[in-house]
Protein backbone atom coordinates (compact mmCIF):
# COMPACT_ATOMS: atom_id res chain seq x y z
CA UNK A 1 0.00 0.00 0.00
CA UNK A 2 1.30 3.61 -0.75
CA UNK A 3 0.07 6.72 0.87
CA UNK A 4 0.68 10.33 -0.16
CA UNK A 5 0.75 12.61 3.26
CA UNK A 6 0.52 15.89 4.17
CA UNK A 7 1.02 18.23 7.04
CA UNK A 8 0.40 22.03 6.92
CA UNK A 9 -1.29 22.34 10.73
CA UNK A 10 1.34 24.57 12.11
CA UNK A 11 4.55 25.77 11.27
CA UNK A 12 6.06 23.44 9.52
CA UNK A 13 5.34 22.08 5.54
CA UNK A 14 5.50 18.81 5.34
CA UNK A 15 5.22 15.77 2.75
CA UNK A 16 5.82 12.18 2.30
CA UNK A 17 5.33 9.31 -0.01
CA UNK A 18 5.51 6.21 2.15
CA UNK A 19 4.98 2.52 0.77
CA UNK A 20 4.29 -0.19 3.94
CA UNK A 21 7.57 -0.18 5.89
CA UNK A 22 9.75 2.09 3.20
CA UNK A 23 9.82 5.88 3.69
CA UNK A 24 10.09 6.35 -0.31
CA UNK A 25 10.69 10.52 0.34
CA UNK A 26 10.26 13.09 2.54
CA UNK A 27 10.02 16.74 2.64
CA UNK A 28 10.17 19.32 5.49
CA UNK A 29 10.39 22.84 5.32
CA UNK A 30 9.78 25.33 8.91
CA UNK A 31 10.56 28.57 6.88
CA UNK A 32 8.45 32.06 7.07
CA UNK A 33 6.86 31.25 3.68
CA UNK A 34 3.34 30.76 3.71
CA UNK A 35 1.99 27.02 3.24
CA UNK A 36 0.55 28.37 0.15
CA UNK A 37 3.82 28.73 -1.22
CA UNK A 38 5.63 25.61 -0.58
CA UNK A 39 3.18 22.65 0.13
CA UNK A 40 2.40 21.90 -3.26
CA UNK A 41 5.70 22.86 -4.57
CA UNK A 42 7.35 20.50 -2.42
CA UNK A 43 4.97 17.72 -3.17
CA UNK A 44 5.83 18.09 -6.87
CA UNK A 45 9.40 18.47 -6.27
CA UNK A 46 9.46 15.00 -4.17
CA UNK A 47 6.75 13.33 -6.79
CA UNK A 48 9.36 13.96 -10.01
CA UNK A 49 12.17 12.98 -8.01
CA UNK A 50 11.16 9.58 -6.63
CA UNK A 51 9.46 9.29 -10.33
CA UNK A 52 5.69 8.97 -8.62
CA UNK A 53 2.89 7.16 -10.29
CA UNK A 54 0.19 8.45 -9.14
CA UNK A 55 -1.74 5.73 -10.16
CA UNK A 56 -0.49 3.82 -8.12
CA UNK A 57 -1.15 5.71 -4.36
CA UNK A 58 -4.32 3.89 -2.15
CA UNK A 59 -4.90 6.65 -0.46
CA UNK A 60 -4.21 10.50 1.09
CA UNK A 61 -3.13 10.98 4.47
CA UNK A 62 -3.50 14.74 6.01
CA UNK A 63 -3.47 16.60 9.62
CA UNK A 64 -6.87 17.18 10.12
CA UNK A 65 -6.76 19.24 12.64
CA UNK A 66 -6.30 21.66 14.74
CA UNK A 67 -3.67 23.93 14.35
CA UNK A 68 -3.02 27.27 11.91
CA UNK A 69 -6.86 27.77 10.45
CA UNK A 70 -5.51 29.11 7.27
CA UNK A 71 -2.26 26.36 7.35
CA UNK A 72 -5.64 23.97 7.77
CA UNK A 73 -7.37 24.94 5.10
CA UNK A 74 -4.58 24.80 2.71
CA UNK A 75 -3.90 21.58 3.60
CA UNK A 76 -7.27 20.24 3.23
CA UNK A 77 -7.86 21.97 -0.16
CA UNK A 78 -4.77 20.57 -1.70
CA UNK A 79 -5.45 16.74 0.24
CA UNK A 80 -8.94 17.20 -1.26
CA UNK A 81 -8.15 18.27 -4.48
CA UNK A 82 -5.92 15.26 -4.66
CA UNK A 83 -8.42 12.77 -3.55
CA UNK A 84 -10.72 14.24 -6.18
CA UNK A 85 -8.70 13.96 -8.76
CA UNK A 86 -7.07 10.87 -8.03
CA UNK A 87 -9.93 9.47 -6.82
CA UNK A 88 -8.42 7.82 -3.51
CA UNK A 89 -10.03 7.90 0.03
CA UNK A 90 -8.54 10.25 2.42
CA UNK A 91 -7.06 9.48 5.96
CA UNK A 92 -8.19 12.00 8.41
CA UNK A 93 -4.96 12.07 11.11
CA UNK A 94 -5.62 14.28 14.29
CA UNK A 95 -2.92 16.57 14.40
CA UNK A 96 -1.79 15.57 18.28
CA UNK A 97 -1.46 12.06 17.43
CA UNK A 98 0.41 12.53 14.47
CA UNK A 99 3.09 14.84 16.12
CA UNK A 100 3.16 12.19 19.14
CA UNK A 101 4.10 9.62 16.97
CA UNK A 102 7.69 11.73 16.27
CA UNK A 103 8.62 9.63 19.31
CA UNK A 104 7.79 5.94 18.87
CA UNK A 105 9.69 3.37 21.07
CA UNK A 106 9.22 5.56 23.91
CA UNK A 107 8.85 4.65 27.55
CA UNK A 108 7.81 8.03 28.45
CA UNK A 109 4.11 10.21 28.24
CA UNK A 110 4.33 12.21 25.44
CA UNK A 111 2.67 15.92 25.05
CA UNK A 112 2.62 17.60 22.48
CA UNK A 113 1.84 21.25 22.85
CA UNK A 114 1.00 23.24 20.10
CA UNK A 115 0.93 27.12 20.81
CA UNK A 116 -3.08 27.94 20.06
CA UNK A 117 -2.72 31.66 21.23
CA UNK A 118 -5.61 33.14 23.42
CA UNK A 119 -3.68 31.38 26.30
CA UNK A 120 -4.09 28.07 24.95
CA UNK A 121 -2.59 25.04 23.83
CA UNK A 122 -3.69 22.42 21.80
CA UNK A 123 -2.23 19.54 23.46
CA UNK A 124 -2.99 16.07 23.96
CA UNK A 125 -1.41 13.04 26.44
CA UNK A 126 -0.43 9.43 24.53
CA UNK A 127 2.30 6.71 25.43
CA UNK A 128 2.89 4.04 23.10
CA UNK A 129 1.30 0.48 24.65
CA UNK A 130 3.09 -2.80 23.82
CA UNK A 131 0.77 -5.00 21.77
CA UNK A 132 0.01 -8.33 23.25
CA UNK A 133 1.47 -11.05 20.98
CA UNK A 134 -0.24 -13.63 19.03
CA UNK A 135 0.83 -17.22 20.64
CA UNK A 136 3.33 -18.50 17.72
CA UNK A 137 5.77 -21.26 17.96
CA UNK A 138 7.39 -19.74 15.23
CA UNK A 139 10.76 -17.85 16.84
CA UNK A 140 11.01 -15.31 18.70
CA UNK A 141 8.47 -13.09 17.09
CA UNK A 142 9.24 -8.77 17.06
CA UNK A 143 7.19 -7.03 19.46
CA UNK A 144 4.90 -3.81 17.93
CA UNK A 145 3.94 -1.06 19.76
CA UNK A 146 0.66 1.59 19.10
CA UNK A 147 -0.59 4.87 19.82
CA UNK A 148 -2.40 5.30 23.25
CA UNK A 149 -4.66 8.09 23.96
CA UNK A 150 -4.11 9.25 27.71
CA UNK A 151 -6.01 12.53 27.10
CA UNK A 152 -7.35 13.61 23.53
CA UNK A 153 -6.51 16.25 21.68
CA UNK A 154 -8.00 19.18 22.97
CA UNK A 155 -7.66 23.41 23.31
CA UNK A 156 -6.74 24.09 26.99
CA UNK A 157 -4.82 26.75 29.14
CA UNK A 158 -1.01 25.25 29.58
CA UNK A 159 -1.86 25.06 33.13
CA UNK A 160 -4.59 22.60 32.79
CA UNK A 161 -2.12 20.21 30.69
CA UNK A 162 0.67 20.49 33.05
CA UNK A 163 -1.51 19.89 36.32
CA UNK A 164 -2.67 16.68 33.99
CA UNK A 165 0.72 15.81 33.50
CA UNK A 166 1.71 15.90 37.38
CA UNK A 167 -1.37 14.05 38.02
CA UNK A 168 -0.40 11.57 35.46
CA UNK A 169 2.98 11.09 37.64
CA UNK A 170 5.21 9.58 35.13
CA UNK A 171 7.75 11.20 33.23
CA UNK A 172 7.06 13.15 30.00
CA UNK A 173 8.78 14.63 26.75
CA UNK A 174 7.26 17.67 25.01
CA UNK A 175 7.45 18.54 21.35
CA UNK A 176 5.64 21.01 19.19
CA UNK A 177 5.75 24.65 18.18
CA UNK A 178 4.11 25.54 21.82
CA UNK A 179 7.66 24.17 23.32
CA UNK A 180 9.58 27.36 23.11
CA UNK A 181 6.84 29.72 23.91
CA UNK A 182 6.02 27.39 27.06
CA UNK A 183 9.11 25.95 28.36
CA UNK A 184 9.77 28.46 30.89
CA UNK A 185 6.38 28.41 32.31
CA UNK A 186 6.22 24.73 32.33
CA UNK A 187 9.56 24.35 34.92
CA UNK A 188 7.18 26.33 36.82
CA UNK A 189 4.60 23.62 36.73
CA UNK A 190 5.95 20.64 36.40
CA UNK A 191 6.68 18.43 39.83
CA UNK A 192 7.24 15.42 37.76
CA UNK A 193 10.48 14.65 35.26
CA UNK A 194 10.12 16.39 31.93
CA UNK A 195 12.52 16.40 28.74
CA UNK A 196 12.10 18.38 25.38
CA UNK A 197 12.68 16.46 22.44
CA UNK A 198 15.02 17.55 19.87
CA UNK A 199 15.14 19.11 16.70
CA UNK A 200 14.88 16.24 14.48
CA UNK A 201 11.77 15.29 16.81
CA UNK A 202 10.19 18.50 17.69
CA UNK A 203 8.13 19.21 14.77
CA UNK A 204 5.11 18.02 12.89
CA UNK A 205 6.55 15.27 10.28
CA UNK A 206 4.00 13.86 7.31
CA UNK A 207 5.84 10.51 7.23
CA UNK A 208 4.72 10.12 11.13
CA UNK A 209 1.44 10.71 9.92
CA UNK A 210 1.72 7.94 7.97
CA UNK A 211 2.36 5.65 10.16
CA UNK A 212 -1.01 5.99 11.82
CA UNK A 213 -2.63 6.23 8.45
CA UNK A 214 -2.18 2.63 7.14
CA UNK A 215 -3.48 1.78 10.52
CA UNK A 216 -6.48 4.06 9.89
CA UNK A 217 -6.35 2.48 5.99
CA UNK A 218 -6.05 -1.36 7.56
CA UNK A 219 -9.14 -0.31 9.81
CA UNK A 220 -11.24 1.44 6.71
CA UNK A 221 -11.34 4.53 9.00
CA UNK A 222 -11.09 6.26 4.92
CA UNK A 223 -13.56 9.35 4.38
CA UNK A 224 -14.22 10.41 1.12
CA UNK A 225 -12.55 13.44 -0.23
CA UNK A 226 -15.80 15.45 -1.15
CA UNK A 227 -16.74 14.31 2.89
CA UNK A 228 -13.96 15.86 4.10
CA UNK A 229 -13.58 19.00 6.35
CA UNK A 230 -10.46 20.08 8.70
CA UNK A 231 -11.50 20.17 12.80
CA UNK A 232 -10.44 23.00 14.30
CA UNK A 233 -11.53 22.23 17.58
CA UNK A 234 -12.25 25.85 18.37
CA UNK A 235 -14.50 28.90 16.57
CA UNK A 236 -12.65 30.98 14.56
CA UNK A 237 -11.88 34.35 15.37
CA UNK A 238 -14.31 35.71 12.52
CA UNK A 239 -16.77 33.33 13.73
CA UNK A 240 -16.15 34.01 17.46
CA UNK A 241 -16.39 37.44 17.15
CA UNK A 242 -19.80 37.68 15.38
CA UNK A 243 -21.19 35.26 18.22
CA UNK A 244 -19.57 38.08 20.57
CA UNK A 245 -21.69 40.84 18.88
CA UNK A 246 -25.00 38.62 18.53
CA UNK A 247 -24.44 38.05 22.24
CA UNK A 248 -23.88 41.70 23.04
CA UNK B 1 24.87 27.71 14.92
CA UNK B 2 23.57 26.62 11.54
CA UNK B 3 24.45 23.10 10.17
CA UNK B 4 24.42 21.93 6.90
CA UNK B 5 23.96 17.94 7.18
CA UNK B 6 24.31 15.10 4.53
CA UNK B 7 24.03 11.56 4.21
CA UNK B 8 24.83 9.14 1.42
CA UNK B 9 25.97 6.12 3.21
CA UNK B 10 22.95 4.07 2.41
CA UNK B 11 20.25 3.52 0.85
CA UNK B 12 18.96 6.83 1.40
CA UNK B 13 19.77 10.39 -0.11
CA UNK B 14 19.36 12.86 3.02
CA UNK B 15 20.04 16.63 2.88
CA UNK B 16 18.73 18.63 6.75
CA UNK B 17 19.36 22.10 6.90
CA UNK B 18 19.27 22.95 11.14
CA UNK B 19 19.97 26.24 13.71
CA UNK B 20 19.88 24.93 17.58
CA UNK B 21 16.53 23.48 17.81
CA UNK B 22 15.05 24.54 14.49
CA UNK B 23 14.82 21.73 11.69
CA UNK B 24 14.60 24.82 8.98
CA UNK B 25 14.14 21.93 6.57
CA UNK B 26 15.02 18.43 5.21
CA UNK B 27 14.65 16.39 2.67
CA UNK B 28 15.03 12.82 2.31
CA UNK B 29 14.54 9.81 -1.01
CA UNK B 30 15.12 6.31 -0.95
CA UNK B 31 14.83 5.80 -4.48
CA UNK B 32 16.69 3.75 -6.86
CA UNK B 33 18.51 6.65 -7.81
CA UNK B 34 22.31 7.14 -7.35
CA UNK B 35 23.44 9.43 -4.56
CA UNK B 36 25.26 11.53 -7.54
CA UNK B 37 21.93 12.31 -9.25
CA UNK B 38 20.28 13.13 -6.06
CA UNK B 39 22.17 14.57 -3.45
CA UNK B 40 23.00 18.10 -4.70
CA UNK B 41 19.65 18.84 -6.43
CA UNK B 42 18.49 17.91 -3.07
CA UNK B 43 20.52 20.49 -1.15
CA UNK B 44 20.02 22.83 -4.04
CA UNK B 45 16.39 22.51 -4.02
CA UNK B 46 16.51 23.00 -0.47
CA UNK B 47 18.82 26.04 -0.22
CA UNK B 48 16.52 27.79 -2.29
CA UNK B 49 13.30 26.74 -0.85
CA UNK B 50 14.35 28.61 2.66
CA UNK B 51 16.42 31.20 1.39
CA UNK B 52 19.73 29.96 2.56
CA UNK B 53 22.92 32.58 2.85
CA UNK B 54 25.51 29.91 3.38
CA UNK B 55 27.63 32.60 4.56
CA UNK B 56 25.24 32.04 7.71
CA UNK B 57 25.96 28.08 8.23
CA UNK B 58 28.47 27.63 10.57
CA UNK B 59 29.99 23.73 9.36
CA UNK B 60 29.14 20.75 7.19
CA UNK B 61 27.91 17.83 9.32
CA UNK B 62 28.40 14.13 7.51
CA UNK B 63 28.25 10.58 7.71
CA UNK B 64 31.69 9.72 7.89
CA UNK B 65 31.14 6.08 7.24
CA UNK B 66 30.85 3.12 7.44
CA UNK B 67 28.25 1.98 4.28
CA UNK B 68 28.54 1.68 0.65
CA UNK B 69 31.90 2.92 -0.62
CA UNK B 70 30.23 4.68 -3.47
CA UNK B 71 27.71 6.24 -1.03
CA UNK B 72 30.10 6.99 1.21
CA UNK B 73 32.19 9.11 -1.44
CA UNK B 74 29.74 10.87 -2.79
CA UNK B 75 28.96 12.18 0.59
CA UNK B 76 32.30 13.14 1.42
CA UNK B 77 33.31 14.90 -2.01
CA UNK B 78 30.25 17.07 -1.28
CA UNK B 79 30.95 17.88 2.46
CA UNK B 80 34.55 18.58 1.29
CA UNK B 81 33.47 20.58 -1.77
CA UNK B 82 31.02 22.62 0.58
CA UNK B 83 33.44 23.02 3.42
CA UNK B 84 36.39 24.88 1.30
CA UNK B 85 34.38 26.62 -0.56
CA UNK B 86 32.42 27.95 2.15
CA UNK B 87 35.60 27.54 4.52
CA UNK B 88 34.17 26.06 7.53
CA UNK B 89 34.89 22.78 8.74
CA UNK B 90 33.25 19.02 8.95
CA UNK B 91 31.61 17.60 11.50
CA UNK B 92 32.09 13.46 11.05
CA UNK B 93 29.31 11.43 12.31
CA UNK B 94 29.95 7.61 12.54
CA UNK B 95 27.12 6.30 10.59
CA UNK B 96 25.70 3.97 12.66
CA UNK B 97 26.33 7.18 15.78
CA UNK B 98 23.67 8.90 13.49
CA UNK B 99 21.06 6.30 12.53
CA UNK B 100 20.61 5.03 16.30
CA UNK B 101 19.98 9.27 16.98
CA UNK B 102 16.42 8.44 15.08
CA UNK B 103 15.37 6.74 18.15
CA UNK B 104 16.26 9.64 20.66
CA UNK B 105 13.74 9.27 23.93
CA UNK B 106 13.66 5.24 24.01
CA UNK B 107 14.73 3.16 26.90
CA UNK B 108 15.18 0.61 24.58
CA UNK B 109 18.66 -0.88 23.55
CA UNK B 110 19.23 0.42 20.07
CA UNK B 111 20.81 -1.43 17.28
CA UNK B 112 21.09 -0.10 13.80
CA UNK B 113 22.00 -2.25 11.22
CA UNK B 114 22.70 -1.87 7.35
CA UNK B 115 23.58 -4.88 5.08
CA UNK B 116 27.32 -5.01 4.73
CA UNK B 117 26.94 -7.87 2.02
CA UNK B 118 29.53 -10.83 2.24
CA UNK B 119 27.32 -12.23 5.37
CA UNK B 120 28.25 -8.80 7.48
CA UNK B 121 26.63 -6.40 8.92
CA UNK B 122 27.31 -2.50 9.53
CA UNK B 123 26.45 -2.16 13.05
CA UNK B 124 26.47 -1.02 17.24
CA UNK B 125 24.58 -0.99 20.10
CA UNK B 126 23.28 2.21 22.16
CA UNK B 127 21.27 3.19 24.68
CA UNK B 128 20.43 6.67 25.44
CA UNK B 129 21.41 8.05 29.01
CA UNK B 130 20.10 10.30 31.07
CA UNK B 131 22.74 13.47 32.22
CA UNK B 132 22.85 14.36 35.57
CA UNK B 133 20.79 17.89 36.30
CA UNK B 134 22.73 20.47 37.91
CA UNK B 135 21.89 21.30 41.19
CA UNK B 136 19.59 24.46 40.43
CA UNK B 137 16.65 26.32 42.21
CA UNK B 138 15.31 27.52 38.95
CA UNK B 139 12.26 25.53 39.22
CA UNK B 140 12.42 22.03 37.40
CA UNK B 141 14.70 22.31 34.84
CA UNK B 142 14.10 19.65 31.51
CA UNK B 143 16.29 16.58 31.77
CA UNK B 144 18.80 15.77 28.61
CA UNK B 145 19.53 12.88 27.23
CA UNK B 146 22.73 11.49 25.45
CA UNK B 147 23.71 9.12 23.20
CA UNK B 148 25.96 6.64 25.03
CA UNK B 149 27.63 3.86 22.72
CA UNK B 150 27.58 0.14 24.08
CA UNK B 151 29.47 -1.68 21.28
CA UNK B 152 31.37 0.55 19.04
CA UNK B 153 30.83 0.40 15.00
CA UNK B 154 31.96 -2.51 13.47
CA UNK B 155 31.19 -5.07 10.66
CA UNK B 156 30.59 -8.23 11.58
CA UNK B 157 28.03 -11.60 10.80
CA UNK B 158 24.53 -11.27 12.18
CA UNK B 159 24.96 -13.77 14.21
CA UNK B 160 27.95 -12.06 16.34
CA UNK B 161 25.49 -9.03 16.98
CA UNK B 162 22.60 -11.28 17.90
CA UNK B 163 24.43 -13.15 20.39
CA UNK B 164 26.11 -9.64 21.81
CA UNK B 165 22.41 -8.24 22.43
CA UNK B 166 21.26 -11.55 23.95
CA UNK B 167 24.24 -11.04 26.04
CA UNK B 168 22.75 -7.30 27.17
CA UNK B 169 19.74 -9.21 27.91
CA UNK B 170 17.71 -5.80 27.42
CA UNK B 171 14.34 -4.88 24.55
CA UNK B 172 16.30 -4.09 21.72
CA UNK B 173 14.77 -1.96 18.72
CA UNK B 174 16.50 -2.55 15.52
CA UNK B 175 16.91 -0.39 12.32
CA UNK B 176 18.71 -0.05 9.39
CA UNK B 177 18.10 -1.47 5.84
CA UNK B 178 19.84 -4.41 7.22
CA UNK B 179 16.61 -5.34 8.80
CA UNK B 180 14.42 -6.49 5.82
CA UNK B 181 17.76 -8.87 4.83
CA UNK B 182 17.68 -10.38 8.59
CA UNK B 183 14.62 -9.79 9.93
CA UNK B 184 13.85 -13.74 9.64
CA UNK B 185 17.46 -14.68 10.92
CA UNK B 186 17.42 -12.11 13.92
CA UNK B 187 13.88 -14.19 15.14
CA UNK B 188 16.10 -17.39 15.26
CA UNK B 189 18.83 -15.92 17.01
CA UNK B 190 17.35 -13.36 19.38
CA UNK B 191 16.48 -14.50 22.88
CA UNK B 192 15.84 -10.93 24.17
CA UNK B 193 12.75 -8.90 23.51
CA UNK B 194 13.24 -6.76 20.30
CA UNK B 195 11.13 -4.51 17.66
CA UNK B 196 11.68 -2.63 14.63
CA UNK B 197 11.64 0.76 14.09
CA UNK B 198 8.37 2.06 11.89
CA UNK B 199 9.08 3.85 8.48
CA UNK B 200 9.35 7.10 9.56
CA UNK B 201 12.38 6.17 11.80
CA UNK B 202 14.16 3.29 10.35
CA UNK B 203 16.85 4.76 7.92
CA UNK B 204 19.29 7.47 7.92
CA UNK B 205 17.98 11.01 8.32
CA UNK B 206 20.66 13.65 7.59
CA UNK B 207 18.68 15.72 10.68
CA UNK B 208 19.24 12.70 13.35
CA UNK B 209 23.14 13.07 12.89
CA UNK B 210 22.78 17.14 13.21
CA UNK B 211 21.71 16.46 16.56
CA UNK B 212 25.28 14.61 16.92
CA UNK B 213 27.25 17.03 14.97
CA UNK B 214 26.33 20.35 17.49
CA UNK B 215 27.67 18.12 20.69
CA UNK B 216 30.62 17.59 17.99
CA UNK B 217 30.95 21.50 17.49
CA UNK B 218 30.34 22.62 21.02
CA UNK B 219 33.30 19.79 22.15
CA UNK B 220 35.06 21.21 18.72
CA UNK B 221 35.70 18.47 17.09
CA UNK B 222 36.01 19.45 14.03
CA UNK B 223 38.03 19.03 10.61
CA UNK B 224 39.34 21.23 8.52
CA UNK B 225 37.52 20.22 4.69
CA UNK B 226 41.11 19.37 3.14
CA UNK B 227 41.75 16.79 6.17
CA UNK B 228 38.53 15.08 5.78
CA UNK B 229 38.57 11.09 4.48
CA UNK B 230 35.88 8.35 4.95
CA UNK B 231 36.32 5.78 6.90
CA UNK B 232 34.98 2.45 5.80
CA UNK B 233 35.77 -0.13 8.50
CA UNK B 234 36.62 -2.54 6.00
CA UNK B 235 38.58 -2.41 2.28
CA UNK B 236 37.15 -2.35 -0.74
CA UNK B 237 36.74 -5.00 -3.15
CA UNK B 238 39.39 -3.66 -5.35
CA UNK B 239 42.14 -3.51 -2.20
CA UNK B 240 41.07 -6.80 -0.99
CA UNK B 241 41.27 -8.78 -4.22
CA UNK B 242 44.50 -7.35 -5.00
CA UNK B 243 45.45 -8.24 -1.24
CA UNK B 244 44.31 -11.79 -2.15
CA UNK B 245 46.21 -11.47 -5.12
CA UNK B 246 50.14 -10.85 -3.45
CA UNK B 247 49.29 -13.13 -0.53
CA UNK B 248 48.20 -15.59 -2.80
Amino acid sequence: MKIIAIDSSGLVASVAIVEDDILIGEYNVQYKKTHSQTLLPMLDELKRMVELDLGTVDAIALAKGPGSFTGLRIGSATAKGLGLAMQVPLLEIPTLDGLACNLYGTDKLVCPIMDARRNQVYTGVYEFERMEQPDRNEGNMPLHYRLKTIVDQCAVPIEEIAAKCNELGGEVIFLGDGVPVFAARLSQLLTVPYSFAPAHMNRQRAAAFAMLAFTYLKEGKCVAAKDHAPEYLRLSQAEREKKEKEQG
